[in-house]
């Protein structure tokens, strides 16, 4: 399966050496950046070039609903059905989706994140809070 | 208000990026990189160099739970009140962030984030389906 982490500027990128620094080398995490002065065009011929390479299940992270990186993407989604899009990247689903992809399909992966996504922001004064009340 | 993007890596130099691709310049907006070698006690001294600068209320808006940036966050705002810690680091959290950073106090700002993240991922097979629904 591909992992393509899609943001605006480099975030995808860093976002990817953030995931290899905690879980080690991901093969097949492919980063695509979008800078100043580029288009959707410019996104869609990234994501063929990775997607048309090995023909695998694909899931595109995009950073933002609605953002050029996840319009780009739905783009390739309507035409081609193994490839699944998310927005909303941050390392906690990166790394999820780490643990996951050698096991599970893309369908699956993309259950579990949506099941996730309220364990994946904390605030800390309210784990404290909870955590009080627990040692009640 | 300060708002400290961290995150392992270059993860949060990336971020504002990004934030700054799309909402323009966000004063007060401090990327806070981790990089091996590094410990807590860097990361502490990083985030009191900022805080202790102006004195004002901070949000560290940390990479993920539990990881040593949100961990060391952790220690600061167990001594300073005025500090607001939140985990899961996305582009539409900063975006809200910077939307709301010069008119809310930090706990609003954490509670509306704390709202809205099932808002920021989204599938967009799942959002396809909901609106042929829609159309029926």
């Amino acid at each position: 399966m591909n992992v393509i982490l899609s943001g605006h500027g480099n975030v995808g990128t860093s976002m990817k050496e953030s995931v290899e620094m905690i879980f080690g080398t991901v093969d097949k995490f492919y980063p695509v950046e979008f800078h100043k002065g580029e288009g959707t065009e410019d996104l869609i011929r990234k994501y063929k070039n990775i997607i048309n390479e090995n023909e695998e299940e694909t899931i595109i992270i995009a950073d933002l609903f609605c953002g050029s990186p996840y319009n780009a993407a739905s783009i390739i989604a309507i035409e081609n059905d193994s490839v699944e899009v998310i927005s909303g990247m941050s390392l906690p689903i990166c790394l999820d989706i780490a643990t996951m992809y050698n096991s599970s399909n893309s369908k699956e992966i993309i259950e579990h994140v949506k099941k996730s996504v309220q364990e994946y922001t904390k605030s800390f004064r309210e784990q404290l809070i909870l955590e009080s009340e627990d040692d009640l």
